[in-house]
């Protein structure tokens, strides 16, 4: 199943998309809610979206899939290309950094330029969004801790990242964590370590790699994540990026004002959205 | 004023502290609503407090002011005799890192040594808590953004915030982000920079500072955050810790079961919990 956040009419609200279409839940609350939630409404779900109807996708402004996570983790260096061309070492360890709350993005909404900066750059990354959720989940059981994937672009301000030793603030700028256009449901994506994945930017390609070449992959990040930490539901996960981003180009090349970054990944879609300066 | 967020037959809810008493504010909603709506609601909250009544503070179980922030910023290498204990060098730019917000602990409650690890430490440090918050804040305009401030003990697992080049995960472990007991307004705090602020284990004094020693000052690290990311209401600043974290005591004292930490700073009060090994 495919799930959305969408606004139609000024009510924000979440559906099931159904080919061109999207059918309202009918289920007061957020996405986070649907989730926790789960089970019991997946049949009155499935129920409707075998009845057909809804609104066009045209017609209605998706939002951010989950567009107030509790917890957004993002993993550094977790494939090999993106590390090489990084001048980093394979990390013995996994290293993971956070995005603010507040830099989650609609699938096409306008990034933004802060002001004073000129360094943004574009990641591709495949999201899983956590489910159940937990704590102590072990690689073998992390599958069914995920409720499912999207599409990402861990956008990044090079200078900020990179001014000091701690990656974070460098990654949560208003806008910087654009994800969409939904979820589609672990049952659906199949195995999550072989899709393919692209950025292109002004139609260039400028990423192009596969799930199956992460370091660490999505079961040991669950592992890894949950020794101390609960993870719940809504929680996203960003599953690291290939190389080809901008600031390893020679020369380096940072997003601008106009241009046009889209990235898209094997069976969940793409999100597409046009950089702008900050007001 | 001060603020406190408690639990009293199972319903957890908003109130004022006077003297030993706490009394409901009557507002629905949590915290962060009430700071956000604080102008409107703030002449009949004084009113309340003048007449009296509500429950002795010893009939109430106080959670964290905040129990779900939707961010948690902390500072690192902020005291000078901290970043020396630290053998590291005063950075010329702001680092910060962040908490999960599922680390947020009451004030009173245990705090939880996660499986397999074994170096838990404490770190005192003074809580400011966003108000109107913004964006692009100047220096000159903090003091207008933040609400009040709080004592926080920012708990940290050292192995894990050492293993590898990024912090955030070793200080987001469950119930390392103790807070509280109460929010006490900016008015009533007056300067946050002429606090004294100490943490004892076992009645053993172990950090003894002032927040008149911060390297950079609550208003910097206010326009410092704003720069690209918008701070929302019930957003927690942790502003640094001071010389004395047990990692860098010789030979090196991590916490273990059955020890008590007390944070206390000047005119806010104290937060005082047992460490106990995770189930």
């Amino acid at each position: 199943m495919k799930l959305a956040t969408y606004t139609v009419e000024g009510r924000t609200r979440t559906g099931i998309v159904v080919g061109d279409t999207v059918i309202d839940t009918g289920i007061a609350g957020t996405m986070i809610d649907l989730i926790r939630d789960w089970d019991t409404h997946r049949p009155a779900l499935e129920a409707r979206a075998a009845a057909g109807g809804g609104l066009p996708l045209s017609a209605v402004k998706l939002e951010a899939p989950v567009p107030r996570p509790g917890k957004i983790w993002a993993i550094g260096l977790n494939y090999a290309d993106h590390i090489a061309e990084s001048n980093m070492e394979t990390p013995q360890r996994q290293v993971w950094f956070t995005k603010a709350q507040t830099s989650v993005n609609g699938p096409h909404d306008a990034i933004e330029i802060a002001r004073g900066t000129m360094t943004a750059d574009y990641e591709v990354e495949l999201v899983a969004i956590v489910g159940k959720g937990g704590k102590h989940i072990s690689a073998a059981d992390a599958p069914a801790a995920i409720f499912g994937y999207c599409v990402g672009n861990d956008v990044t301000e090079r200078l900020w990242q990179h001014a000091g030793p701690q990656w974070s603030l460098g990654k949560s700028f208003d806008t910087h964590a654009p994800m969409g256009p939904w979820i589609v449901t672990a049952d659906e994506v199949g195995d999550p370590h072989a899709l393919g994945l692209r950025c292109f930017v002004n139609g260039e390609k400028r990423q192009d790699s596969s799930t199956s070449h992460l370091v660490f992959n999505i079961w040991q990040q669950v592992e890894h994540l949950s020794v101390g930490m609960t993870l719940e539901p809504g929680d996203c996960l960003f599953t690291g990026t290939p190389g080809g981003v901008g600031a390893a180009m020679d020369p380096r090349q940072f997003l601008k004002p106009g241009d046009i970054v889209r990235c898209e990944i094997d069976g969940l879609g793409h999100i597409e959205a046009a950089m702008v300066a900050a007001a």
